[in-house]
């Protein structure tokens, strides 16, 4: 009940919206406020918060079970910290300004999971696909595929293509919009804006349509002409080790390389993957594009080391979860009624005059620490408080009146049953808890 | 160990922050980038991320045992909304400026707990007191005072003293500084900037300097001057029949009547309180000035109606936790080591070539939701295993070898008593359950 009803006033804010603006004139004394949330922002109800804290629950406790410790950065960050390292993508960025007059820029990359430092190659990366996995797999929102490529391989496949190194970052952030785009707008973009010959692009279009495990990679591994490419072969022994440490953490059937997948940041540097939703469709599974990818990350070594004064390189390897995308799922799949409380017990009277003794019952349970509601009405009918425990899901109801005070017992109703039993007044929490335990 | 690097090479940062401004440009080829927060903002390190951990899981958990429901909102709100509520304090907020051209500013009130609706008189209030009480009780931070009061008691002071109307807000929010500021530069600002006689000013003080129990409340009911304002009598059997229910709570003990605590919040109408933490001074307790409230809250029926277009009322009263300075003081009286991590198992080898097994081991106890770490590296030597466990606290090391591997099984290892049983490999995630419910 506590907090309820704001939310329930939270829905008249919300009506207000709906109506047009001369009604939006505030009548309670207090001038003209248009009731709105800033610009870029929203409200969560009490079931959406439900369905978020299940969503953010998910996520940590797989982090945790990686021993994961946390930190706490701010949200905004200083523009030029972003404009470095987000690349064209910083196009996408939200400013804010503060007073100092700094520039400001609200993060999106909240959620993450990094392994930082020195270590033998592919574990680390390994950990984070199935991280991924683990959180994918959890959140039961259906099938997914998790695409991985390596930036090392994209550029062997650029270099035997022709394309200069200079064009390697701004031909992958064009290459990042396949799927948003098509092949021939993508091609379109690199020839027109990019400068690269019409050849080059074709030829690079034979590689990236190119996806598959294993026999891929050591196709690949064969290709003469990517043979020439150091950069290709490093990242083809790299991926076929990755595949390996995969199949070991049981997750292969869900991997696939994916040489499209180019990711947009400048700063990553080696494996870089996305998750996306399947969807069956005429007996096939399809990628929902409606979505995109709901998860992804990659390793980016430089971007420690680019803070660093020394220099210093703390190589890196991370995996984002795009909570805002799967909360918009998931909430969407979610039909049947979710308790947004956890009250256990109601404290009920069964007569008039009873306040002062379910308000010492209730600080008994609340120091016991049983999660208990009482209705803030001095004499409530106990048939509203049955009702109310029947709609919001309330499992145990522990009723006073006069003949239990007299008795010193209690009166402990099961809501689902309606089956009640007496219980002394000495024994109830612990009664309580023996069934909540069940 | 994951992520731990990563604070590891934010304390590098730190380094970085502290040298001087030559130095602080980055070597690592992406160009000058001097590393600090944004203004106003800070990083948090794993040993205060658990800090912090502890604190919100405290204040949640008794949000929840009193059938809280969540809701989230912007953290920052139109400027208007909160110049409209705040009153002078609105002076204390930061604003920021989106490129939408809105003006907005962060909130400073989070963390709350409110309950909103039509109730019989002092129970939800009651019911916030006791939240409040619960929170600084179990967070465990010393001895502390609950100081509450009543909008009417006060206005009914002003008026008896001869305060007009017109000017109850002003010299509320002017009292509120009494503690920051003595009663003379407090009598100062209502004679000099509020306009105020001295005369009534001193009369003000005769009546804002007490402070007591239910006694006192009694006392001021038969104040014959008091007795002319219908406010106060309100206020004054409001607030006997709230520690009525204080009492039943039995909660008492820490509440106090101070009728000098004003709250500088304009939309406060009704209960208003704060709490203090007080420490011992020469035998007696004294209120430690230097944190000020580490919670507060009071009554805002008028709130909600001033943005329903009708003009609905929705009483509400509510409490705020200040986590922020509950941070600060919980991290200052923090020595011993905490952990950062809740890693429960080690998966090591004892030999050379065994991280292919590690790997199997390791991902069989994330599917059964266990913690576990293992090195990243292909041949880690078993002491460096062992040491990081009793350097991190991880109870137990699940130890891999030729013969363990020969014959099906893995050693398990106690971190501190250092005994180490055989386990066969399809009991170890059983005895591992096992021992850690202890």
């Amino acid at each position: 009940m506590v907090l309820g009803e704001l939310s329930g006033c939270m829905e008249v804010t919300e009506d207000v919206v709906s109506q047009s603006s001369p009604q939006l004139r505030a009548a309670g004394g207090s001038g003209n406020i248009i009731l709105k949330t800033p610009k870029g922002t929203r409200d969560f109800n009490p079931k959406q918060m439900a369905i978020r804290e299940n969503i953010f629950t998910t996520i940590i406790s797989c982090f945790k079970r990686h021993g994961a410790v946390a930190i706490d950065t701010p949200v905004f960050e200083r523009k030029e910290i972003l404009l470095e390292n987000y690349g064209e993508d910083s196009k996408l960025v939200y400013d804010l300004k503060d007073q100092g007059g700094e520039l400001l820029s609200l993060r999106y990359d909240l959620t993450d999971f990094d392994i930082a430092g020195q270590y033998d190659p592919m574990i680390p990366d390994a950990e984070c696909l199935k991280v991924m996995h683990e959180i994918l797999s959890s959140l039961q929102f259906g099938d997914f595929l998790i695409r991985v490529n390596h930036r090392r391989i994209l550029n062997g496949i650029f270099t035997v293509c022709g394309v200069s190194e200079t064009k390697f970052e701004s031909v992958c952030s064009t290459l990042d919009k396949l799927g948003k785009m098509t092949w021939e707008e993508v091609k379109n973009e690199m020839v027109k804006e990019k400068g690269i010959s019409p050849e080059t692009v074709d030829h690079i279009g034979e590689y990236v349509q190119l996806n598959g495990g294993l026999c891929l990679i050591e196709k690949l591994l064969h290709d003469p002409k990517l043979a020439d490419s150091r950069l290709a072969m490093e990242g083809l022994q790299d991926m076929k080790l990755l595949f390996e440490y995969l199949t070991l953490f049981g997750i292969i059937d869900k991997i696939s390389l994916d040489l499209s997948l180019a990711r947009g940041l400048d700063y990553y540097c080696g494996v870089i993957y996305e998750a996306v939703l399947l969807h069956q469709q005429d007996g096939h599974l399809k990628e929902s594009l409606r979505v995109g990818s709901v998860a992804a990350g990659g390793r980016y070594d430089g971007l420690v080391a680019s803070f660093d004064p020394k220099g210093r390189k703390v190589p890196c390897v991370g995996v984002s979860i795009g909570v805002e995308r799967i909360f918009a799922i998931i909430e969407q799949n979610t039909e049947e009624k979710i308790r947004t409380s956890e009250t256990q017990v109601l404290v009920a009277a069964a007569q008039r005059n009873f306040l002062a003794g379910r308000m010492k019952l209730i600080s008994e349970l609340w120091d016991a620490g049983i999660k208990a509601e009482m209705f803030y009405k001095k004499n409530p009918k106990l048939l509203n408080q049955l009702q109310y425990c029947e709609e919001t899901g309330i499992p145990l109801v522990a009723i006073i009146g006069q003949q239990e005070l007299s008795e010193g017992v209690v009166r402990l109703r099961d809501v689902t049953t309606r089956k009640e039993i007496i219980v002394p007044k000495d024994k109830l929490i612990e009664e309580i808890k023996r069934r909540l335990e069940k």
